[in-house]
C-alpha cells in the first residue's frame, strides 16, 4: 500500500496512517511509563549506588544508529528490487503486446486472447505473492479449462507462461512468424519469467534473521535503559527525551521490517493492485479495446492497496 | 530545472536561487524567534527546574544525521535513475535513427516522418511526467488524425510507440528490411518503452512515506528543542548556532524531498525541456534537416527548465 | 539455513537458534567474568595510578562501528550475490524448459531425460559448493554411464552442462531446431554456466583476510579494555553495560563472518536444499509429470537447510 | 589528469601537485589568520560574555562529515561512471576492429580508412567534452570533405558515427556481410553511441546544485566559527588544530567538486589524452600498421593530461 | 595472493602474514616511542601552557573514520570489480569451449589448438597485468611463429584474441558454422576483450590521488598528535591506547592502498596464478584431455599467489 498525505510540512507532522506509529505506540507507551516511574524512584535508585552515565550510551547510540542504517539500506534495497521487478513487468508486457500487434497475420480475437493471458499472468503473480486464492480471481481472463489446469498447480504463474509460450509456438509452427521473430517475442516471456522468479526470490530468502534479531535486542534494551541514564541530568524532562529518542530508533527498526517483505498488505508495501490495474488499462488501450477498466483510486486514508 | 551559478567559492555562499533557502526560510525564522525568546525566558525556565543538557542531543544528532544520510542517498538514487533513463532515451533515439538512415530503401520523406515521431515521443513523455496537457504541445510533430488518436488515450506515449512500431512493420512487410534488421530496430523501440516505463515507475512508487514522515518529525522536533539545550552553555550565541545547525538538517531534509520527484519544476529537478531540445537538435542534425531548433539557454537566474 | 521464528517482537527477544548467540556466548561470558573482577580489583587498580577514561573509547567505538558497518555491507553483498545467482538458476531453468517444450519435434521421453539433467545440475552445484560427495546423490537423475563420467571429473557441473549441450546440438544437427532456436536455448546453458562460475567465485575469493583480522583484533581488544574504562563511572553496573556493548559489536562481527561464505550449513546461510527442491518441483510440474516431490518443510527449530 | 608520485608514505605527505592544496591554501590561510587573531582578542571576547563550547560543534562536525561523505560518494560515482564509459569505448573499439578484420572480403585500405574513423571518433569525443575546437585536431584522421561536414555540426561525434554506419551499410548492401553479421558489427556502433551519450549526460546534468551549496556554506561557516570554540580549551594550540580540522573538511569538499566534472583539465580528472593515445596504439597495432604512435608519458609533475 | 589461516577466533588474533602488520609496524613503533616520550616530557610540556583536550580529536576521529570508510569502500569496489572480471573470464572461457565442442565438423586437434589459445590468453592477461615478461611464459601454449608475433606487440592479449577470431572466421568461411553460430561464438571473444579491457582500466585509472593523500596526511597527523591529547587523562596508559587507536586507523588506510591495485603480488591481492590454473584445469577436463595440470596449493604461509 502506498500513502500520500498532505503536502504541507506542518500538517504532515500529525499524520497517523502510513507512518509506523500504529504499530509501535505500545512500545513507546511502555517507555513513557518507565521514564515516569524512574523519576519517582530516583532517590531510592541513587541510594543503591546505581550510577548510569551518558558516555556508554553515546557509544551505543552511534553504533546502533550505524547498524540500523545498514539494515535500513538492506531492507530498502529489497523494496527497491521489488519495485524494479514490477516496473519491468509493466514494460515487458507492453513491449510484448506491441510486437505481437505488429505481426501481420495475427487476428484480432487471437490477440484479445493473448492480452487476457498477459493480464492473468500479472494478477496471478500478485495473488501468489500475497498467498491469496487464485482460482476465482483469475476467472475473468482465462478459459474454464485453462483456469482449472492453471489453478491445479502449486506454481500457477508458470502454467500461464506455458500457455503464452504455446500461443507463440503455434504462430511459429503455422509459419506466421519466423524463428527470428519468435526469438524476439519469446524473449519477453523469459523476462516475465525473470520477474516472477525475482519476486519469489524476495519472499523466500528474507534478510538473514540474525540482523533483525540483534538489532531488535539492542534497540529495545537501549531504549529500556535510556531513562535510567537520562534521569540524573534531565530529571522532569526525562520522559520527553526518552520517548523522543526511542521513537527515532524503534520507528526506523519497525519500518525496515515492513519493507523487508514488500509484497504484503501493510501501509508501506507496494500497491500491487494498482500496478495490475495500470498494466491492464495500458494493454487494453494499446489493443484498442473498449472495456478499459477504471483507474484505481486511493481510499479515504490516501492508501492504494 | 538545473542551476549553475558563479564558480568562485566566496560568491556562491550568497546565492539564493537553486539552493533550498526559499523553501525553508520560514522554518529557520521560526527557529530564530524561538532561540531569541529562550534567552529572555531563561531565568524563568531555570526556576522551573527544567534541565536540558547536550548529551542526549549529541546521540540524537548523530542518529538523525545517519538516517538523513540514508534518505538522501535513496532520494538521490531516484534522481540518478531518472537522469540515466533520459540519457538512455537520447542514446537510443540517435542509434535508432542511425540504423534507420542506413536502410537502403528508406525514402527521405518517410524518414522525416519517423524523426517527427521520435521527437513527439520525447516531448510526450516529458509532458505526461509533468502532468501537462499533451494535445497542443504535440501538434508540430504529429499528423492531425494521429494527434487526435494519441491524445485520446490515457497513455499517449504508448500510442506514439505503436505508430513507430507500425512504421517499422510496414518496412518489414514491404520487404525493405529483413526480420533480422527489424529485430535490431524494434529493439530500440523496446528501449524507448523501457525508458517510459522506468520514468512512470519513479513517479508512481515514491519513497516509502514513513521515511519522509519519521525524519520530518525527528528533524523538526530536534530543531525546536535545540535552543533549550544550547542556551545554558552559549547564552547570547544560542540563536546563531541554533539556526546554523537547523539549517544543516532542514536544508538536507528539504532537498531530499525535492529530489524524490525529479520530474517536477522545482529548482533542483531535471531540465526535461532542455533534454528534449537537445534530442530534437541532434536528430534533425543527423537527418541533415535545415530546421534544427535553437539551443535552449538558461534564464537570468541561471536556470534551465 | 534460514530461520523464521515467531513474529511478535517480545517473543523474538528470547530466541536462541538462528541468532549468533550460540557462537559467541563464550566470548560474552569471558567479558562478564572480566567485568566482575574489575569491580573487585578497582581499589588496587586505582592505587596503581591506572586511569582509563571514556573519551578515547568514544573515538574508538565510533571508528570500529563504521568499519564494522563497512565489513557487514561487504559480507552481506556476498550473501546477496549468492541469493541472486541461485534465483537466476531457478529462472533460467524454467525458461529453458519452457522453450524446450515449445519445440514441435521434441518427444516426451527426450524431454524427461533433459529435465533430469537440469535437476542433476542444480543438485550437483549444491553438493560441490558444500564439498559433499556427488556420486550417490546424483544417481536418481543420471544414467549410470553418465554418472560415472560426471563423478570422475574435478568439476562435475561442467560435465553435466556438456551433456545438456550435447542434447541441444543433437537436436540442431537432426534439424529439429534451427541455428536461431539453438542460440536461444544454448544461451540458457551459458546462464547456467554463469551461475556455477559465480558461485565458485564467491567460495574461492573470500573477503580480503586483513579486513576480518583487523576488525577481530580491534573488536576483541576494545571489549576487553571496556570494563576498565566503564568501572570508574558505573561501578556495579559495569558488567551489565560491558556485556551489552560487547554483544552489539561481537554479534555483528560474528554474523558478518557467517554471511561471508553463504553456501555453508550455518544458521544464516542459504537454504540450498530447499531451493533445489523448489526448482525440481517447478520443472516437473511444468513438464506435467506425476512424480513431483514433496515441498521441503522447516524442522522444529524453524530451520530450512 | 592523473598524478602518481612517490610510493613511500613519508615522502607522500609533502607532495604538492595533484593534491588539492593549491586550490584551498588561500582558505586555510584565512583560517590561520583568524585563529591567531582569536587568541589575541580572547580577553575582550570573554568580557563580552560570548561563550562557545565544543558540544554543538561536535554535533555539527559529525553531521557535516556524514553529509560530506555522501556528497563524496556521489561525485566519485560520477568519476567512476566516466572511467567505465571510456574503458567501454576502448573495449568496444577493439572488438569492432577484430570483427571487421575477420570479414573475408574487406580490403586493407578500406580497413585503414575505418580505423581512422574509429580514432577520429575517440578524439572528437575528447575534444567536445573539453569544449576544445574540433576541426584542426581531427584533420589527421578524416578526409577533407568529411572533416568539413563533421566540423559543421553542433554534435560532430554523431556525424563520425554516421560515417562509420555508412561504411558498414555499404558492406551489407554489397553483400560482403550478411544481415546477421551487420547486426553484430552495428551493435558496436550503438555502444559507441552509448558511450558518447553517457559522457554528455555527465557533463549536462551536474550533481543537484543545492548539495554543493549547502555543504559549501556549512563547511565554511563551521571552519570560521571553529577557532572561537577551540580557543578556550586549547589557547596557543588553536591555530594548529583549527587549520588541521579545516584542511580535512575543505580538502574533501574541494576534491568532490573536482571529481564532479571528470572531463576537465584539473589534477584529479581523467587523462583523456592518454586514453585516446592508448586506443589509437591498440587499434593500429591490431591492424598491423607501422605508424603506431609513441606511448604518452607523464610530465615532470607525474601528470598525464 | 589470498591468505586463509586458522578458523578459531583466538588463534587468529596473533596471525602475522596476510594482515597488514608487516607493512605498518614501523609506523606503530614510531607512535609507541612518541607516546612514551610524551609521558616523560609531560611536566615540561604543561609548563609551556600547551593544552590539548580530547574534544577536537573526537570530531576529527569521527570525520577521519567516515572518510576512511568511504575510501575503503571505493578501494574494495576496485578489488571486487577485478574479482568479477576474472570470474567472468572463467565463465566465458568455459561457455566458449562448450559451444565450440558442440560444432559437428570441428576436429579434435583443431579444438586442442583452440584450447591452447584460450589458456594462453588467460596467462597473457595475468602476465601483462603484473608487468612480467610474456614470451617464455606463453611458450607451452603457442606455436613458435605465433609466439613471436604475439610477444612483439605492446598489447599481446589483443593479438591472441585476433588468433582466436581468425580460427572462428576460418570455420565460418569454411561453412562449418553459419553466421548465426559465429555470432554466438564471437560474442564470447567480445567478452574476453571486455575482461581484458576492464582489467587494464583498473590498473591505468587509479583512485584519484588526492583521496589517498588527504587521508594519509590526516591519519598520520592525527596519530602523531593523539598522544599529546591522551596523556593528560591517561598518563601511563597513553602508549597502550595511542598505539591501539593508531593501529585501527593506519591498518585500514594501508589495507585500502593494497586493495587499490588488486593485481599486484601483495598479501591481499587476487591469486591470479591460481585462477589461471583453475581455468586451464577446467578447460582441459571439459576437452577430455589427459594432461590436466595439478591443482595449485597454498604455500606454508597459507598463501596462494
Amino acid at each position: 500500500m502506498i500513502v500520500r498525505p498532505h503536502k504541507h510540512w506542518l500538517i504532515r507532522l500529525f499524520v497517523w496512517h502510513g507512518s509506523v506509529l500504529e504499530k509501535i505506540y505500545s512500545r513507546l507507551l511502555l517507555n513513557l511509563v518507565l521514564s515516569v516511574s524512574v523519576i519517582f524512584f530516583l532517590p531510592w535508585y541513587e541510594a543503591l549506588g546505581v550510577k548510569l552515565t551518558m558516555a556508554p550510551f553515546s557509544i551505543l547510540g552511534v553504533a546502533i544508529a550505524i547498524f540500523l542504517g545498514f539494515r535500513n539500506s538492506a531492507c530498502y534495497a529489497r523494496f527497491n528490487e521489488a519495485r524494479l521487478l514490477w516496473g519491468q513487468l509493466a514494460i515487458t508486457s507492453r513491449s510484448l503486446l506491441r510486437e505481437v500487434k505488429s505481426l501481420p497475420a495475427a487476428q484480432s480475437e487471437e490477440i484479445n486472447y493473448f492480452v487476457n493471458l498477459q493480464v492473468a499472468f500479472c494478477n496471478c503473480l500478485r495473488l501468489t505473492l500475497r498467498k491469496q486464492p487464485v482460482e476465482n480471481a483469475l476467472r475473468p481472463w482465462l478459459r474454464e479449462d485453462e483456469l482449472a489446469w492453471v489453478a491445479a498447480s502449486h506454481a500457477p504463474c508458470n502454467r500461464i507462461l506455458l500457455l503464452m509460450g504455446n500461443w507463440l509456438s503455434k504462430q511459429r509452427v503455422n509459419g506466421t512468424i519466423s524463428d527470428v521473430l519468435w526469438r524476439s517475442l519469446d524473449n519477453h516471456l523469459n523476462e516475465h519469467s525473470a520477474v516472477a522468479g525475482g519476486c519469489e526470490r524476495i519472499t523466500t530468502t528474507p534478510l538473514p534473521f540474525a540482523y533483525t534479531l540483534i538489532l531488535h535486542r539492542t534497540v529495545y534494551l537501549f531504549c529500556i535503559m535510556l531513562p535510567f541514564a537520562l534521569v540524573q541530568d534531565l530529571h522532569y524532562m526525562t520522559p520527553f527525551l526518552s520517548v523522543f529518542i526511542s521513537y527515532t530508533f524503534i520507528a526506523l527498526d519497525s519500518l525496515a521490517e515492513e519493507l523487508e517483505d514488500p509484497f504484503g498488505m501493510e501501509d508501506n508495501d507496494l500497491a500491487l493492485n494498482a500496478i495490475c490495474n495500470t498494466i491492464e488499462r495500458d494493454l487494453r488501450d494499446m489493443n484498442g479495446e473498449d472495456n478499459v477498466p477504471e483507474k484505481m483510486k486511493p481510499n479515504r486514508h490516501y492508501q492504494l492497496s
